[in-house]
């Protein structure tokens, strides 16, 4: 197969015609798919019944001394304080246990720099012009959600193999209005590329012209390898403090791809002086939150070897479906030179960037025939995608068969939306 | 016995030798004792242990066609809707349900007037130099908490047998500073008493210099009764909209007090209007509260009228806990004349008013042999009790043989403070 790239207009009009073909009769199936969101399938969340069997007798809630049905304990069950410090490498101190969405307390954390200002100060940024936040892209469509529900300023900084461009973060920082960057930095949201021990560095060091400068740190697939073995990866909280930028930094966790996500448990991870500020704020938020769900997940976790291991289960289901994504873009669309992608070991995205100009055109055609795909652009602040190539596949919930004529959707929506493009150039 | 007002000097003296040896005798006996806060004891806990074994199989986490254990349905489970909406004689639409706690879904209400405003506007609060807040005292101290986390200028409102002082809160509303007011109208924290038709009707009718005046409608003890039948309550939403007033009200409600504290649902109720501008703010915040939660609850609950069956069975348990109170206030304290207070029927908290200036001196002689209490003032703003007068019982948590012990303890300490400040005087 040519590349489209390299066919004469008559190519390209009778490739058209073939494709067009092959799409209206996917169309006419009349399918309804779905690859919009990172959504675990039934057959993992099915995996984890016996999680909600370990409650039973009345002796059952008491860990820690402690009646977890009961009110108390702002930060979190000891027990379940500690599982996290073992799985991020941090002191049990360290960890905040919340609710069932890091989102929410991410937004937390963001909400509280506006309304009551950061530990360091200096002011509330509600009282502030402007408020810039680096926002690597493409990225987590939700982390920028919460920068635009604010009003910041959101500048986009490119993603390289290792990382957020460091040159551009760098001189950004030194910014006074730059109050902050997102990060996923372990498969990143949606590349799924580990940031290098070297960008670490550089982030951790960080000179940054604002003393209340916030360093977002996702942590959200730190145990989420589905092909190999699990990736040790340094933890920011130690590494920043190696610079004297301890209190830069929230790191943020969740069990929404371990468990069950609209019912899991989420933390944050955060310097001393950083908890003890928080923990004031968020007294007067919340008693406590759910004990007997942080309960119910120590239980079932036991320890970091043990939660490896679920993960080697999960990957069993998750593997061969991103195998499913990969081995149909490499015989689909790689010959035609029209997008390339990133190949994840974990994570819950494969990241395509089409030719220039298509994504929008491909995501629109994907939805017509019956496949909701993550909107095109939702990768980048505003949903602006400059280039209008990047789109985020998120394989996780369709059962195989499924993804199967999902990825035969997206290819052959993908192949005629460069089609199109090319032969009105 | 006479009353220590009507006493000579002498014969104070000759009694405060008496009690204090009383006094000595219980703080020798070394207890640990908490009637401080609104917890329920653990025979109510372990009422609720059937609930815990409603999800067993995977077709049990299907409701509404939904898979609760995934993402989705930021408003909630419809199903969970509809059984608050029963509850609180609202529209399902009108029903949002959150985490495990009501106190975050106020401070969230509060904290995104703050940071976006209120739907009608004209600006976030965080853009003001002032905002003042209602407070009818004496009150809940969490909701002041969250008023002086956001440094509201709270001001006092008092409380009479029918609720607020409605010819003060309808001149203080007149204020254009004046944002809104913090009511727990059935069964009052801490007085237990019941708001008026009137009173209702009023509030409701509130004219309000500011557009955006928030009536925080926190219907913490909507089925709370201990004693006696269910007493039906008007819906404050259909009450505001009468008069035009239904989008300055949000009701909150829990399941804090009726299944777990610390691992229950939250819902607030409001306006059409209010719950598009909330659903979008809250969009950008989680993903979606714990359905699985949601759901065991739906289980357990059937409907409105096993549910207050359920509260028959909570209020076995706390009859006898607020008669022990009470009996003991009547025996010990009413023929002495140093206090007064209220025979609730519901809710969780008896409201003792001392004589004046003797609340703090009592809670710290009670602190020292042992007993702890609601700090004194803490039912103000500010904890700032002018009379210093007010303390709250909190008799749900000890067993009763404890609060037997508690309340020697508190009615010895009150004895001791009125006669030392009498002797002093």
């Amino acid at each position: 197969m040519k590349k489209y790239a390299e066919m004469t207009k008559e190519e390209l009009r009778a490739e058209l015609e073939q494709v067009r073909a092959q799409y209206e009769e996917l169309k006419a199936r009349g399918l309804s798919l779905n690859m919009a969101r990172g959504k675990p399938g039934k057959e993992q969340l099915d995996m984890n019944g016996p999680m909600m069997d370990l409650l039973n007798s009345e002796s059952d809630y008491f860990c820690d001394g402690i009646d977890v049905r009961n009110y108390g304990n702002l930060e979190g069950l000891p027990s379940c304080r500690a599982l996290f410090a073992e799985l991020l490498d941090v002191k049990p101190e360290n960890v905040f246990v919340g609710g069932s969405a890091s989102l929410q307390l991410m937004y937390d954390t963001i909400a509280k720099a506006y309304t009551h200002g950061r530990v360091m100060g200096p002011c509330p940024w509600a009282k502030l012009d402007r408020v810039k936040f680096l926002c690597p892209a493409p990225g987590y469509d939700r982390h920028f959600g919460i920068s635009e529900s604010f009003g910041m300023e959101m500048i986009p900084v490119p993603m390289t193999a290792e990382g957020p461009d460091m040159d551009v973060v760098e001189s950004l920082a030194l910014d006074p209005e730059v109050k902050g960057m997102w990060c996923v930095p372990k498969y990143s949201n949606p590349d799924g590329i580990i940031y290098s021990a070297e960008t670490i560095r550089r982030i951790a060091s960080l000179r940054h012209a604002a003393p209340d400068f916030l360093l977002m740190w996702d942590n959200a697939y730190c145990v989420h390898e589905f092909e190999g073995d699990y990736v040790p990866f340094p933890d920011i909280l130690k590494e920043c403090a190696k610079y004297g930028n301890e209190d830069m930094v929230f790191e943020f966790a969740s069990t929404s791809k371990i468990t069950f996500p609209g019912a899991g448990i989420s933390v944050f991870a955060c310097s001393e002086r950083n908890m003890a500020y928080m923990k004031k704020l968020l007294n007067a938020q919340i008693i406590s939150y759910d004990k007997v769900n942080q309960l119910r997940h120590v239980r079932y976790f036991r320890d970091k070897e043990h939660v490896l291991a679920l993960m080697k289960r999960h990957a069993q289901i998750l593997g061969p479906k991103f195998k499913c994504v990969l081995d149909a873009l490499d015989k689909e669309i790689a010959p035609l030179g029209i997008a390339s992608w990133q190949r994840p070991k974990g994570g819950y995205f494969v990241s395509v960037n089409t030719m220039p100009g298509i994504a929008k055109a491909t995501w629109k055609l994907c939805k017509e025939a019956g496949l909701t795909m993550t909107g095109a652009g939702a990768t980048y602040p505003y949903k602006n995608d400059p280039l209008d190539s990047n789109m985020r596949v998120a394989p996780s919930l369709p059962p195989i068969e499924q993804l199967e004529q999902a990825m035969e959707i997206y290819c052959a929506s993908m192949k005629l939306a460069a089609l199109e493009k090319l032969l009105a150039e």
